[in-house]
C-alpha cells in the first residue's frame, strides 16, 4: 500500500525558490564573516550525549533530540529504570548520542578538543542546522539554521567594536537599512543590583527589567516587588525605566545611578569605549543604541550583550544577538578563555527581506534560456549552442522531449524562464537561433555570438 | 568534573582549511548543477520513520539512525515487545522519526508530496548530509554529504547525454582531468540473462559479473556456477568477460551476443544514442567508456547505469555514480514517473584533489592582511583602513590585543597570513602604512590606495 507522504511537524521542505533565497542570505553572511577574518568550522550533527546534557538547564535537556542506540539496545538498558518504566532515567542507557541543540556548546567542545592545533585568538564561524524538540508554532521550528561568529582567547574590546561593524556590514550587504544594534553590559546590570542592595536577586531583577517593552514600567515594578525587591530599592533606579536620548545622554544618567558601584562603572567604561569607537569608525546603515533592559541569556554573558532589531516598520522579534562570555570552555576543562560572539537569525531575516521585498530578482537561481525540442537533429544543434552558453556562465537547457510546441512554451512560462530559443531547419541552415523574450513576446533571429550577448545583458 | 571532550565514532570535526576545501568542491558542483538547469531543494534531516523504513532492505533498516520520542516515551511502548525485551520490535513504538539515510527516498517523498506545485520534468539538485549507523572504517563515515542531481518526469535519453556532460563539466571545473565515465544499461544485463536462459538469475548473474575487476574471469565463472548457472550458459556470453577496444567495437560484440534478445537490443540502442551524441558534442577532459560489468544498485536501475572512476594514477573507488530508475515515486503512490540521476562522492573527490595537489592556493579562506596592534590610537587608525580593505573585498583584521610585537608576528606566521601591516606614529603622521610581505620579508611603506592595490594584485 502506498503511503501518503508527509514530514515531521516542526520541520520544513524548502522549494527551489526558498533555497535560493536562503542561500543568498547565507552567502552574504559568510562573505562578511570571511572579510572580518572568521574561518569556518563544521562539527558533527550529533554529539555524545554527555557533551550536550546539562548544558542548557533542565528544560534544555528535555528539548534535546536523543538518538536511539543501534542493535539490541534494550540489553544495556538500566535494569532499575526498566522495571520502573522510567523514561527519563532509562534514556542515558539506551541513547548515547544526541542532535546538537545549538552551535555554542559544540564550539566550546571543539576548542577544547583541538586546543593544541588552534592558534589563539581563534575566530571561527559556523553555519549549520540545530534541532530542538520544542512545541512547533508560527516561526518556531524543530530544525533551523544558526549562523554564529565567535572569537575566543582575547578580552580586547576591539572585538565588540568589530562585531558591531560586522552586523552593520551584513545588513548593509543585504540591503536591509535602518536596523538597530542594541547593546548592553552585564556589569551594568550587576551594578543596578548592587546599587539597590539586591545583588543576590540579579537574575530576578533583570528578567523583570527585560520585560519593560512588553509589560511597561508598572508591570516591571510589580514583578520586581513580587520577587521580594522593595519599593525603596526600586526607587533608587527608577530613572532606568525611562532612559531617553542618545547614547551619551543615557550614559550620563547611568553614571549618576551607578556612581557607587565599581562593577557598574566598569560596565559603563566598556560601553563608552565601544560607542566612541563606532562613532569614529561610523556605521554604513545601522544605528547603535544603548538598551539597559537587554538581558538575553544572562547566565552566559559577562560583558557586552547585543541584540539586533529589524527596521521600525517591521513587526518581528530580534534578528540577531550575542555577547561576551568569560568561561565558555570551562565546562570542558579549559579555563580562562574569554570569548565573544554573535548570531544571525536566518529565518527571521528571511521574513524581513520578504516583507520589505529586498530579495534581488536574480536570486531565483532559475535558468535563463530554454531551448525548444523539435526533434533529434534540432536537439543536437541546440545542445552545441547550450554548451557555449554554459561556458559563458549562462544557465540553460534543452526541453528533453520532442513534445508539442504549446506544451513546451507552457513549461517555460510556468518556470518563468526569461528566454525561449527556437531553432528549426531555417535557423540551422543559417547557423542562427530565434530568441523569444518571454516578458515582452518580442522575437529576434541571431547568431550564437549575439545570442550569448543578448542573454548576458539581461 | 570537567569532561574530556570527544565526538562519536564515525563522525568528524572539520577544521577551517578542510571546510574551505570542501566548500570549494561543493561550489563547483553547485555551479554546474545550476548551469545545467537543476534547482536546489532541501528536505528535513529527519523524516517520519515509515517514510524511510523498508526502502533500503533489511540491512538498510538496521543502519538507519532512529530518534527517541520525546517525553514519557515508555508510556506508549509496545507492551508485548516490552515484556519480551525485544529491541527490534519495540523500536517503532518509542521512535517515530529517523535521520535520512540518503537523498533519494526523501526526494521521492518530496516529489509526491508536492506534485501539484511542481512543473515536470522537474530537475532538482540536493547537497545535504546523510547518516548511516555503519561500522566506521577508513573512508567510511556515519555522517557524510551526498550531492545529487535528478530529473523526474521524462524518459528522454537526452537527459543521459546531459548527465555525461555534467560529470565532464564538474570534473573539468575542478581541474581533475582524465576521469572515466563508465556507462552500462540494465537492459543489456537483462539481455545477457535472457540469452543464457537464466532470466530469473539476473541478480546473481550481475553481482558475479560486477566482481570481474576484483576476482578475474575464472573467479566470476566460478561464482556463477556456484549460483547454479551452467557452464554452457556461461559459454554463450564468454566474450563479455574479455570485451576490448573502443566504445563502438564493444557495441559490435554486444550486438552479436544479444541478437536474439529484444530487451538486450533496446539497451544497445540506448547506449549507442548516448555514445553518438557525446561523440558529436565532445567532452572537455573526461572520457566515456562502456563497462558491461557495471551493476551498482541493480534493483533500482532500469536503464542507463553510470559510474565515474578517478584518473588511472589514483587508487580509489568510484567518485560518482547514478542511473535511470523507472518507478522511484511508486513507493509513495505516484506511478509512472521515470527518473534519472547522478551523484558526486564529496569525500572521495576531496581525497583525489588532495592527492593530485589540485586545490588552488586561494581556497584557504584565510585573511590577506593582519594589522599589528600598537595601542589605542594606532588601532583606530588601522580599523579605518581595514574598513576600506574589506570594502574592496580584501579580508583583513586587527590583532585584538596590544601584545608584544613578536607575539603578533608569530600569530601572523602560524596563520600563514601573507601580509602584515604596521602603522606607528610615523606612518600615522604621513597617512601611510608599512606592509611586510611575509613570504619574502620585503617591506614597503605605502598610501592606503597603493596598499589596497598591492594586496589585491597578490
Amino acid at each position: 500500500m502506498a503511503q501518503k507522504p508527509s514530514i515531521p511537524k516542526g520541520t520544513r521542505d524548502f522549494s527551489p525558490a526558498e533555497v535560493a533565497k536562503r542561500n543568498y542570505i547565507i552567502e552574504n553572511i559568510r562573505n562578511q564573516f570571511q572579510n572580518f577574518g572568521f574561518q569556518p568550522i563544521e562539527t558533527p550533527s550529533f554529539e555524545n550525549s554527555d557533551t550536550l546534557m546539562g548544558k542548557y538547564g533542565e528544560e534544555g535537556d528535555r528539548l534535546i533530540f536523543k538518538i536511539l542506540n543501534s542493535g539490541d539496545f534494550l540489553k544495556k538498558a538500566d535494569p532499575a529504570a526498566y522495571d520502573e518504566r522510567d523514561s527519563l532515567k532509562i534514556t542515558s542507557s539506551i541513547s548515547e548520542k544526541a542532535l546538537r541543540y545549538d552551535l555554542t556548546v559544540p564550539f566550546a567542545r571543539y576548542v577544547v578538543q583541538h586546543r593544541n592545533e588552534l592558534e589563539f585568538p581563534f575566530k571561527r564561524y559556523q553555519i549549520q542546522p540545530v534541532w530542538r524538540a520544542d512545541r512547533p508554532q508560527k516561526g518556531r521550528f524543530r530544525e533551523f539554521y544558526q549562523c554564529d561568529a565567535d572569537v575566543v582567547g582575547s578580552t580586547s574590546l576591539w572585538q565588540e567594536v568589530e562585531f558591531v561593524q560586522l552586523y552593520d556590514a551584513v545588513f548593509t550587504a543585504l540591503g536591509l537599512e535602518g536596523v538597530t544594534i542594541k547593546i548592553n553590559n552585564r556589569k551594568v546590570l550587576s551594578g543596578f543590583a548592587e546599587v539597590i542592595g539586591e545583588s543576590e536577586k540579579l537574575i530576578d531583577f533583570t528578567i523583570a527589567l527585560d520585560k519593560l517593552d512588553k509589560i511597561g514600567v508598572d508591570g516591571v515594578k510589580k514583578e520586581m516587588q513580587e520577587k521580594g525587591i522593595s519599593s525603596e530599592a526600586i526607587k533608587k533606579i527608577e530613572e532606568v525605566f525611562n532612559l531617553k536620548g542618545d547614547f551619551s545622554e543615557k550614559i550620563g544618567v547611568l553614571k549618576n545611578i551607578l556612581s557607587s558601584s565599581e562593577i557598574g562603572k566598569k560596565g559603563i567604561r566598556e560601553l563608552e569605549f565601544i560607542a566612541e569607537a563606532i562613532e569614529e569608525l561610523k556605521l554604513e546603515t545601522a544605528k547603535l543604541d544603548l538598551d539597559v533592559t537587554l538581558a538575553r541569556g544572562l547566565n552566559y554573558y559577562t560583558g557586552a550583550i547585543f541584540e539586533v532589531a529589524a527596521p521600525d516598520d517591521v513587526q518581528i522579534g530580534s534578528i540577531g544577538g550575542g555577547g561576551r562570555y568569560d568561561d565558555l570552555t570551562g565546562i570542558f576543562g579549559l579555563n580562562d578563555v574569554s570569548g565573544v560572539g554573535i548570531s544571525f537569525g536566518l529565518d527571521r531575516i528571511y521574513l524581513v527581506l520578504e516583507e520589505l521585498d529586498l530579495f534581488p530578482e536574480a536570486v531565483s537561481g532559475n535558468i535563463k534560456a530554454l531551448f525548444i525540442n523539435f526533434g533529434e537533429n534540432e536537439s543536437m544543434y541546440c545542445l552545441k549552442a547550450i554548451k557555449e552558453l554554459r561556458k559563458a556562465g549562462i544557465a540553460s537547457e534543452l526541453y528533453p522531449d520532442d513534445a508539442k510546441m504549446k506544451k513546451q512554451m507552457t513549461h517555460a512560462n510556468r518556470r518563468e524562464i526569461p528566454f525561449v530559443i527556437l531553432a528549426g531547419q531555417d535557423e540551422m541552415d543559417k547557423g542562427e537561433f530565434t530568441v523569444k523574450t518571454m516578458r515582452t513576446g518580442e522575437q529576434d533571429t541571431l547568431s550564437l555570438e549575439k545570442l550569448v550577448e543578448k542573454i548576458r545583458d539581461l
